[in-house]
């Protein structure tokens, strides 16, 4: 039983080192290297242990961390999504949840429904968790971004308003973050390197 | 006082980048791509997350999950060490303790101290969760030379005795995962695959 566990849980670990391959619009710190998503979930799991503190409410760090290890790995199947990306995001979450089923569906059942309900509570949004998992997963992009002279956003042209409009779901997960991120995104408008 | 431990922390953030310059000697499964040490670490504390049933004793996933995020940033400074590289080993520990202190002095005091201690838990392998950290990291590597027929072992001419008396630490944190490693290496040198 032990063993047929093991080599249920070994095909899902093997599954997901596809998510090595999956890159993202974004690029490495002072860098034009861009970020794969193992490397991205990784970060993200690092700020979540050291930025726990600001969240505004209490969390359950461990469960943050099981959200932010595996919230992409149904781009092994959907693709990354691009955050300002406006054709994909809405037809995406139907493959999004096949991508689920299939990849969390090699998991012994209960682990397969276990990780289903992380991954379907992270994207909801709704719970303290999801809050603060969705905090490190937007604020990431906005440091590589600040060190980038304006990465993806001005890569792609997007303007002050409509990164904000993007972003603020950060001041659900954090004051002090989304204070910090105002401060950052502010200082790049003023110095005009991202337009209105 | 908030903003001036945020700006401490996203020091450190900025500066664990590197991790995903740092290149391994191993290679993603079923490849010839080199695996970095951010994408080796996420990968491990899923394997942590997913198979943590297996450890022999009660362990504190948490606290397994922070030892595998952070094992390897003092590679930043002081390099890869190749478990079989034995000429390396014992030089690299006072490298990676003067790594240690600067990285995670980038930290507020209180988190700096923190991390240096569960990074000096994890080398020294004596808790339940040291052991079952080290686990992973002997395991995921064996796992993808066995993907890749032998990967490193056979590349640097490893012999069966070297390789199992360097991942029979394994067995400290699992007999189950150590029972599957056996097997995958016993066949490996039933098809001569790795030399005795």
């Amino acid at each position: 039983m032990k063993t047929e566990r093991l080599h249920q849980q070994l095909e899902f670990i093997k599954e997901i080192d596809k998510l090595k391959y999956i890159q993202r619009k974004t690029r490495l710190f002072n860098s034009n290297r861009h970020e794969n998503d193992a490397e991205h979930s990784w970060h993200l799991a690092v700020m979540a242990l050291i930025l726990s503190e600001h969240s505004d409410v209490e969390i359950d760090v461990l469960k943050v961390l099981k959200m932010v290890l595996i919230h992409d790995l149904v781009e092994i199947d959907a693709g990354d999504t691009f955050l300002f990306d406006t054709t994909k995001n809405h037809l995406n979450t139907e493959n999004e949840l096949i991508a689920a089923k299939r990849i969390f569906g090699l998991l012994p059942k209960d682990q397969k429904e276990e990780y289903i309900k992380i991954w379907q509570e992270f994207e909801a949004g709704e719970t303290n968790e999801a809050k603060f998992a969705k905090t490190m997963d937007r604020f990431e992009p906005i440091l590589q971004n600040a060190s980038n002279a304006g990465g993806t956003w001005t890569e792609f042209s997007i303007s002050y308003h409509k990164i904000i409009d993007k972003v603020k779901g950060i001041k659900l997960g954090s004051t002090t973050i989304w204070n910090y991120t105002l401060s950052l995104i502010d200082n790049l408008r003023t110095k005009k390197i991202i337009h209105d």
